[in-house]
């Protein structure tokens, strides 16, 4: 399998993608790289060209540009010309750690969507953190794609989110929730009301109910589907909250005198759990579910390892072939919607 | 002042309630209390009647019940009753820590909407967690009483949201913000984006941009006002986050055998600062602004001390004549729009 790399995107790049990506070349034989970016950059950076070959670009698309702009100006960039190498067979997945609306733009305008499959979902797998369950992680979308959502995209987002919990993550028969205000049915506006009726009653899907953004984490269902405003909205301040809590603890540290310190260092352990436990890299990227191909974006701030984890993401996607399971069931929908217009017609 | 109180909501009510109320009572001279629920479970809990009356009832709205129905159909519970007086002019308040839905329809249906206010909006007070400031807390709506909110609604929250920090937490200008995902003003859906512009062009609002729920603890603002459906996914969504922030600290503590809870022992007073900012108990109840009179919930567990501190806000709501203040501003609008609807028919 063929990976096209956009080697200057994120806060390291070029550095610590091609450790990352060189990490991961020598994890797993079966896959190829191509590395997109400034020759000049790069190269001094590779130690070994095994299955790594440098694609010259000479265009750069910044973090604080705008995405759509970008894509469409900078022909050149790292991210235009490893999404159309994708587009063109050349390759079988994009990722990269760069400016995320241009990945996306790219991802939707280049690659493109999935017969069938309206808006992509830009999908994470998050922790889960309730010690009280075995369960390690789950499927989150919409993580922000998409500002606005209607009932069918989250319906959407439900089979994108339930294949690729089966086929990824490997749990046979995932249970699917969904963000709401409030557990019981009648709970929320007109959106997420239609939407847990459709859920409900969808055979296909295994519907388990609501979920509040207080109980994300502790494991109530594989995949939790969302509308992209408020899936963010409960995501960052999911991952705000870590953080403040974290910034809290730092600070009553410094400010403890001795007594803290050693404290702190008797608890070392168990905050190291709780880091891993948390952090994000060992996720992987956030991946733009509904597309023709993987397109894996990792957080900007990625080092090699996170690097590294996303590419493995990448190849379970591939191998577990999520995206021919995905096409197949849209391409069976919309034959059937053809057979239903064609026998209204006649 | 009087306020109005239901003796039996709760999950620590009468006792907890009365204790709480007692010790208010003490502590305020200028504050009389009437205590609405079952005479024979208030009586023997009252140490002393000065300034503090039993009202005795027959009815209790529980739990779980549909709150809309219950305070319909259940007119001698304490709820309803304690609503009444507020209505009648026989008290100034109405304190509840009783079922959240029967409370707000009661605040809704009996107390009532100040004249020129759509929908009142549900009202925190949230701690500013970010060592870096001083600032303590800032207001937070709508947390929840609206699933579904129009560009107006968040307007008028905005204003509720200003008027509660000038009079209540003595912020000369408060300055406002949006809850929203991303900070540059072409973010959000239609909604949010349609609300930034209303903001940003209101001279009488100092309106500082989008903030998003990652930085929602971190003093951005002093108002942070949201749509009722994403302000109670993001403000659980927190709550959430830290609770498992702090169950994974105490699992890894249980677990993490003698050095660990050595390590708990010295850091106690560390954890102990982050408990009393991250607390609910100490920044009052929830107060559903946009009403007659001030109405206001706190937590269904609360004990004692946070009902002590819930009366104390809502004598700071009393005496600082936010509802007042609130009511001229919106009827003079109401009497701008009346001379403009007036000149144009004429």
């Amino acid at each position: 399998m063929k990976i096209a790399v956009d080697a200057m995107g994120g806060d390291h790049a070029p550095q610590e993608i091609i450790i990352g990506v060189e990490q991961a070349r020598d994890l797993y034989p079966d896959v190829e790289f191509y590395l997109y970016g400034m020759e000049d950059q790069i190269r001094p950076l590779v130690k070994n060209q095994d299955r790594l070959t440098i694609i010259p670009t000479t265009e750069t698309i910044d973090m604080g540009e705008e995405p759509v702009r970008a894509i469409r100006r900078k022909k050149d960039s790292s991210i235009v010309r490893a999404a159309n190498a994708v587009k063109a067979g050349e390759a079988d997945a994009f990722f990269s750690a760069g400016n995320t609306g241009a990945v996306l733009a790219a991802g939707l305008f280049i690659v493109g969507r999935i017969k069938g499959i309206d808006r992509p979902g830009l999908t994470s797998v998050l922790p889960v953190a309730d010690p009280k369950t075995d369960q390690q992680n789950f499927v989150y979308l919409d993580t922000g794609a998409n500002a606005e959502s209607k009932e069918k995209n989250l319906v959407q987002f439900a089979y994108l989110g339930k294949f690729y919990a089966q086929k990824v993550l490997k749990v046979a028969q995932p249970r699917v929730a969904l963000l709401n205000n409030g557990t019981e049915e009648d709970k929320g506006d007109k959106l997420h009301k239609a939407v847990y009726q459709l859920l409900n009653d969808d055979p296909e899907i295994d519907f388990v109910g609501n979920v509040e953004s207080s109980e994300l984490l502790n494991g109530r269902a594989d995949v939790v589907v969302t509308d992209g405003w408020g899936g963010n909205a409960a995501l960052k301040a999911t991952e705000g909250t870590a953080k403040t809590m974290l910034s809290l603890i730092k600070n009553g540290i410094l400010n403890g005198g001795l007594r803290a310190k050693l404290g702190y260092l008797l608890m070392k352990p168990v905050f190291g759990q709780i880091g891993k436990i948390m952090g994000t890299s060992n996720y992987g990227g956030a991946v733009m579910l509904g597309l023709k191909a993987p397109v894996v974006k990792t957080h900007g701030s990625s080092k090699a390892d996170a690097v590294k984890n996303t590419i493995g993401q990448i190849r379970e996607m591939l191998s577990s072939k999520v995206i021919d399971e995905t096409v197949i069931h849209f391409s069976a929908i919309d034959q059937a919607e053809d057979v239903d217009n064609s026998s209204k017609n006649s």
